[in-house]
């Protein structure tokens, strides 16, 4: 925890964010040419005021630093930047302007008494709010401006020859830079970047390319596992990799008897950990971006694994961008509603009151912009340039789509469940959500099918999983809806499977939900357990079983294009944590929370898991196991029956027969 | 005029203009410490992507070169920026997706075909519109983020020893840098600057200071006449100032048998050069803002000087900003709502539509921000943080004032004009003119007081003079109510007087409005004759006749507050060439003009100004007056009679007996 009182660097709340995500989507790279994101996309504010009073005991004095130019105030006389300030005892009025043309306008107070810590508001001009800042700019030295990486040295696992040329293998993902230790040649040479070796090893399609690089070379960061250097020999060159990476805490560990399983937990934390940095990224090498829908399950993994809430706050912030929305997020309608479902989870995650009173006005003016397309069933619909995602899968996308309103549904709730806790009125959301669910009922469930279809209005009653996975998620199915939803959509063949990993998450979520905890275990070992037979060292975008040879590296058309290192390939952190491990918060930042173990697909197995300030451990032996929580709230549910466990005090329990007994 | 196939860079529209306004209004320096704006500014987009298809006939090339990341795509082929590009003949789609963090993005096109030309759309991938252009970006040297300024170096006129040091006199203003030739001292100097040698020579008080210079320093740019060098002899130092301007051509000209006018229009016209750079600024020392209030006059005073189309309209822009609204122009209502009204005034003296078309639908959100706060009587009220300015006079601003409805009223006209010309519905601004312009006759017009009071609120009906000046400038009131005006107002001492010379400039406007040049004419060879009898070299923001010594200089309780180079100074351009030689349009663009001169103050005069496309030239000796003008559609109006005038032909008038004689 860091204290009040200690001097960080300030700026206008959502600022940090909104400038580096804009920078973050600006970094992606392919084939000696920029990609910068193709939507609209906000910048921070360029001039920003921050304001405090001081009631003195003693006079005082401060130096006020800044990112920017501009000047500090005190009583209305003005200061130049860098220079000692003394102030009387007594009342003052203490301000800095400071503007930036390129980039973020931000101050830093060194003083005793009178220093940039919590209790500065900063403004717009417009709107007056408390400060932001960060935890990674706590020293003057950090100009929030830049990203600190640390950084990793990695030396390569096998230097080869290779097509006339050297392959040189690191063994595991990079994401940073090279050091080039040794290039004994007279002619510059071109340095290939692979996530494969196929990648590396052909000049024309690989991604990367450091052209004319020569000793001294520092190429940009990028995401690679392989280098190849055409016409070179293994005997003239030596580079190390540099990774680089914002540090972030593992707060979880698994191990099971089940051997694939650990590689599996393993290889999705290397993946995921390697997405994650100031924001969470699709993959490292590919797009970059900060996509909401990829966003939305990284929350999810985060909650599981480095239980971060920084990250996950910064690239809400970065997403929702300045208050006037101009676009949907990523261009997309549901991933701007995804984005408010999120808010609320990460609410229920963290507990964290003031970050949702410092995002409510936003949650609702987004809220606002999404009720604007609605139409008098309340049912959403796309605008023209409106992208209606939900999958790359075919759709009924004939009028309204289904899928589009249960995610509206669940946004109208966690707008009432954000809204009543910051003290809004929530009325009107209550009032959309009782219309929307009745409509959503009457228009799109189908009785005989059993089953919710894309479309109402096309006539042709056309049934995909997407519709019925959410509305499963979000609970807004009775048991018996749910029961028919599983037998005739879920568990039915006939019913276009999902071909995209970013909605099997969704899936395996959904049938995890209801009790197939067996049948997703399979899918993990065989989909994930896929790739690890393909000696992947991160998860990919998509794996296709039937693929082979180089085929498994195309994707949209690119030889190359599919991303080998991508966060939702990490989803059975999730899955495991929340539902095999069974952790999840029953009232905001775990004051409550439920633990509901399905470890029979496991003979033994020892894991921990965070929860909020705290964690949980779970050892199971053959039929016994014990649950050790280091916070209060825990209620552990073991075939129906509910134990209250109390901190840091280890139970343990027989599993034998199905059933739990406490004999602690 | 530049072909529209002249290569150019280009931009989203608006853009260029609200970057450059950004750092103009970040350019502010006093004392040591920077002063950016202290109201919300917008800035650039950052990324914009330019489309354009092509028929070729032929199969051609080009190359792309941007400002900032991204890359070129040629039938969704993506290509780097600055390599040469084949496209096949028949149809192609040419896009250019440009992003730029630390400015504006902006390209251009190298090609004998598809180039950079007019033709293109641009993108914030939310609005498609033609791209954005400036002729002063025409080839690929000129980057759109940098200001290319013309540069004349200017010598001393003196270089004296005074108070211990050296007093450096270029007898004129200068808005630039320096050049040290000579600075034979081993230990760095200290530069004071002034507009006056007072301010120079107070090394504590002055605005700018060059610390530590050597003798390779080069300061930023700054205005002064006078450097003064403490602890130095005239024989160690030689330095060189350095003007920087944009060109601008001086399409007037003025001479008299009035020596003393002769002056005050050179010295306005020095005045007015100095403060028209990209934008219009306030003053050259202080503030160097874009205010809106300013710019208003500039706009008149550039229609009959330099009749530089472009210099307003980038002004306007960089006023208005992005399409959101999200504070008043500069904080203050009157200031948006002159700009609306400067844009009608912008369309009668350029007659270009396609400005009107672009900027059109900027008024009209910026009306919709103004129609958001009027009440129910259509009255427009000041919200919190909104500054209700009209002049620094006092007033009775207890409810709606008065002088606001009448800009308002003005504003709804420039709407309706403005909205025909593009062929928009403006029904509800001719129903909001009508319902203000009864109320404001009813409640603001005080028919015992033969005038319009502040506020009908308060009581009092107290009466100022501004909201009566604007009546008269707008031709809201008949000729009964203006003589009233005239009587009981502007020629009442009793009514305060006017202390600014903002709104003086209003008052002398209304003043020759209502015939009254002869008072105008005096009051120019009292007021600006003061001036130029303390030897000003520019025209002053303020003069108070009664100051004396180093007091001149004082304002805002700064003892060198005040700025001695103000773009207001420079009125007696407009005054002159729009009463006394009385030139005005009376269709758009100048297709027919009045020509109705008011020369009884001159005995001799010979002048001229210019008109769109052309100029007027009136010679007067005596009692014979030759007027010409270069354009077709003049009517001169003399003495109540009318002569329309052919292109280029010289017609002579005897001005005996106040009648008008044609004798050409």
């Amino acid at each position: 925890m860091i204290k009040e009182d200690q001097t960080r660097w300030l700026w206008y709340p959502g600022d940090f964010e909104i400038r580096q995500g804009l920078l973050q989507n600006f970094s992606r790279e392919e084939r000696s040419y920029d990609w910068p994101a193709y939507w609209n996309m906000d910048d921070c504010h360029k001039n920003v005021k921050f304001k405090r009073y001081y009631d003195l005991a003693d006079e005082t004095s401060f130096v006020v630093h800044a990112v920017g130019i501009g000047y500090a105030e005190v009583n209305g006389k003005k200061y130049p930047f860098g220079e000692k300030i003394h102030c009387a005892s007594g009342k003052n009025k203490v301000r800095v302007f400071v503007g930036n043309t390129e980039g973020l306008p931000a101050m830093y107070i060194e003083g005793e008494v009178i220093k940039s810590d919590i209790g500065w508001a900063a403004s717009n001009f417009i709107e007056e709010l408390p400060a932001g800042w960060s935890a990674l700019y706590l020293t003057q030295d950090r100009d929030p401006n830049k990203v600190y990486f640390a950084t990793e040295t990695v030396q390569a696992v096998s230097v080869a020859e290779c097509q006339g040329g050297v392959l040189i293998d690191y063994g595991r993902a990079i994401f940073g830079t090279i050091a080039i230790k040794k290039l004994n040649t007279a002619k510059p040479v071109t340095i290939c970047y692979g996530e494969s070796d196929a990648e590396a090893l052909d000049i024309e399609m690989c991604y990367y390319k450091e052209e004319n690089a020569v000793a001294d070379t520092v190429p940009r960061k990028r995401a690679f596992r392989y280098l190849f250097i055409p016409e070179l020999t293994p005997e003239q060159v030596e580079i190390d990799a540099i990774h680089e990476f914002i540090p972030l805490e593992n707060q979880a560990s698994f191990h099971s008897d089940n051997a694939l399983m650990n590689k599996i937990w393993d290889i999705s934390v290397e993946t995921f950990t390697l997405c994650s940095g100031l924001f969470f990224l699709d993959g490292i090498k590919r797009d970059r971006w900060i996509w909401s829908g990829d966003a939305y399950q990284s929350y999810f993994i985060n909650q599981y694994l480095f239980f971060d809430e920084d990250i996950n706050t910064r690239t809400m912030l970065a997403l929702r961008g300045q208050n006037e929305i101009k676009q949907h997020m990523n261009t997309i309608v549901d991933y701007s509603i995804l984005w408010i479902i999120a808010v609320e989870n990460h609410y229920m995650m963290s507990g964290n009151v003031e970050f949702l009173k410092q995002i409510y006005p936003k949650m609702k003016s987004l809220m606002d912009y999404l009720m604007a397309q609605t139409d008098e069933l309340g049912f959403i619909y796309g605008r023209e340039k409106d992208w209606i995602f939900i999958d790359w899968s075919e759709m009924d996308k004939d009028g309204t789509l289904a899928a589009e309103q249960v995610l509206l549904l669940k946004a109208y709730n966690a707008m009432i469940v954000c809204g009543s806790i910051v003290g809004e009125n929530t009325a009107e959301y209550s009032q959309k959500y009782t219309v929307l669910e009745k409509n959503l009922m009457t228009y799109f469930w189908d009785e005989e099918k059993g089953a919710f279809i894309d479309s109402y209005q096309s006539g042709n009653r056309h049934v995909t999983r997407h519709a019925n996975i959410f509305a499963v998620l979000f609970d807004f199915v009775d048991e018996t809806k749910a029961d028919k939803i599983l037998k005739n959509v879920l568990l039915n063949d006939e019913i276009t499977q999902i071909t995209t990993p970013y909605f099997k998450y969704y899936e395996q979520d959904a049938l995890c939900k209801l009790g197939q905890t067996q049948t997703v275990y399979q899918i993990i070992c065989d989909y994930w357990g896929g790739m690890v037979e393909q000696n992947a060292v991160t998860f990919w975008e998509e794996y296709i079983p039937e693929e082979t040879g180089n085929d498994v590296y195309e994707m949209y058309g690119d030889p190359f294009g599919k991303s080998l290192c991508h966060a939702w390939g990490a989803s059975p952190i999730y899955l495991i944590g929340r539902y095999f491990a069974g952790i999840s918060p029953t009232s905001p930042g775990y004051a409550t929370f439920l633990i509901e173990p399905q470890l029979a697909c496991f003979s033994e197995l020892e894991s921990t898991f965070p929860v909020k300030n705290g964690s949980v451990t779970l050892k199971k032996n053959k039929d016994q196991l014990i649950v050790r929580s280091t916070k209060e709230g825990g209620t552990l549910k073991l075939n129906g029956e509910a134990f209250e466990l109390a901190a840091n005090q280890e139970y343990t329990f027989e599993l034998a027969n199905e059933l739990a007994e406490n004999l602690s």
